[in-house]
């Protein structure tokens, strides 16, 4: 089964226009992704947001179901259809209270990313030039977060946090979508050491091929090269696919991902001031439609059939059967 | 004029009680005082705190009246009653939307404290054990409150991000309710650099009798050699009262004031497991009734009477005709 831990297109929002992008995903045979339902979004904006992709998925039933359990994952992918995870790539949602992890874990919420772009109350961003590393509130919502089975999110979180964030978890944690920076030097990627420490905490890594942070390595050769390299550093059950897409790239969306409410001037995010829009596709591997030309080059990499599905999928749904909770 | 730069009465919340301390108020001839509207409320509870604050001025009119400008502040005193300044201990109001700076600076919030106890945003807090500085946001945020005529209050703040406020804000910034470090160690005072630079940046520091920050300067005698240090080190235009007086002291209030919602643990503040309740008073200067004998004391000290006005009350004054602008 396939599984892309990181999607990044507002399916909710465009409510006439999302049915392309749905068929993008089923072309592609995708039984898993985890939305990204939002980003500055407070408490009650996000319960809002809840709604808005619990609507479009009722509405989308032949394509796409909410999944809550590992079980509903492997159940809707059965059927042919795409489970969908709901994630966040914040914990703004929380408003500072602890005690909203739970409430928000069950209302569905199984992925959150402890920060966005800039520093919070729980940690320090990867682009915020001083990084805090976890607060007491931060370790207090990781430990709120393993009992109640909310994955920890790392990605776009700064070094430091992601570290003591690491140690901390009593659960396995994701960086859903990053790359190694050794590799491609980034802000947004990890260092060595993260991904170390990624592997002795059973965490996996969804490699991403968004742009700004593949480096030189934008081919389906080149990929499946730092593919290999992070197999050969952490093993090959540490590793899966978080592609980053956004299939519609809207500048309004862009522009609210980067700043938020917190700045007038405007912010690069990933980019920069002389490459600030929508980045171009790589060419072949540029939406979930084309999942199965991801598996082809790790085939033509080297990896064989067990490896190839662990990467794919595999570990994901590993990961979720080990991190998910009943409350 | 007597000004107290920070009362952490919850005046607003007992409406039939609130009369007594009041009455202490206007007993010690307290002609300004900022009060605390709030801690960890976010944008809607901020504006329902301030209507409450704005009711119970109404309420008792012959004793107190908010003011919005220095003007009013004088006015009112003028009349025999106390001029409330509307001030927060957080900027949780603006719920990271650089954009309400002016929203809550036109409801009438003169005063903001970059941060409370624990990290934010904005920045870190004198006991985050780790303080990132001003974040990006928390530039933006301190220009904004800059242009706004909201004085930045540093009390609180951690010390690297006080640092970096001071240099970043292009006015005259507070710190409310501390003392010097080096005569008082704890993590709510503030070191000879951090005295050094509000000096240079035209500032004031509101120095405090609250039990747990006064170290050994508890007595009358005691606390006017703090402030006579504190004069030699930065000058006597630099240095006014901020009391840090909660005339009611109730548990519930001191809970909610040290953990807010982001912690289930219990959290100690200023105390300490050991030290945990509401303070026991100094045993002089124990409520605002009680300003003439802290003016009696610097006399006693052998301040002369122009540096007496300054210190109770002159320097905040001039500082408020320095900071508060119209928008």
């Amino acid at each position: 089964m396939y599984v892309d831990s990181l999607l990044c297109t507002p399916l909710e929002k465009e409510r006439r226009d999302h049915r392309p992008a749905l068929e993008e995903i089923a072309k592609g045979r995708v039984g898993c992704i985890t939305v990204t339902v939002g980003f500055w979004e407070d408490a009650t904006e996000s319960m809002d947001q809840l709604v808005k992709w619990r609507y479009m998925a009722e509405d989308n039933a032949d394509l796409v179901e909410i999944a809550y359990t590992a079980d509903d994952i492997t159940r809707i992918a059965a059927s042919g259809r795409c489970a969908i995870l709901l994630g966040f790539q914040n914990v703004a949602f929380l408003q500072g209270r602890l005690g909203y992890v739970e409430h928000f874990a069950r209302m569905g919420t199984r992925v959150g990313q402890l920060t966005y772009n800039i520093q919070s109350d729980i940690g320090g961003s990867c682009y915020e030039p001083s990084d805090s590393g976890l607060t007491r509130y931060g370790k207090y919502v990781v430990r709120e977060m393993n009992r109640c089975g909310m994955v920890v999110d790392l990605s776009h979180v700064g070094n430091t946090t992601t570290m003591d964030a690491i140690r901390h978890s009593t659960e396995p944690v994701a960086i859903t979508h990053s790359n190694p920076s050794s590799l491609a030097p980034h802000a947004r990627n990890k260092p060595d050491d993260v991904l170390d420490a990624l592997k002795d905490n059973g965490g996996v890594i969804g490699l991403s091929v968004y742009r700004n942070i593949v480096g030189e390595y934008t081919t389906a050769q080149k990929w499946s090269e730092l593919v290999a390299w992070t197999a050969d550093r952490i093993g090959v059950d540490h590793i899966g696919i978080g592609t980053d897409f956004d299939q519609t790239g809207g500048m309004d969306y862009l522009e609210w991902m980067r700043q938020g409410r917190w700045a007038r001037e405007i912010q690069y995010g990933a980019g920069s001031k002389s490459n600030s829009g929508p980045q171009p596709k790589l060419g072949w591997f540029d939406d979930p439609s084309q999942f199965p030309d991801a598996e082809a080059c790790l085939r033509d990499r080297g990896f064989d059939e067990t490896e190839v599905a662990k990467i794919m999928g595999g570990n994901w749904l590993d990961f979720y059967r080990r991190t998910f909770k009943a409350l």
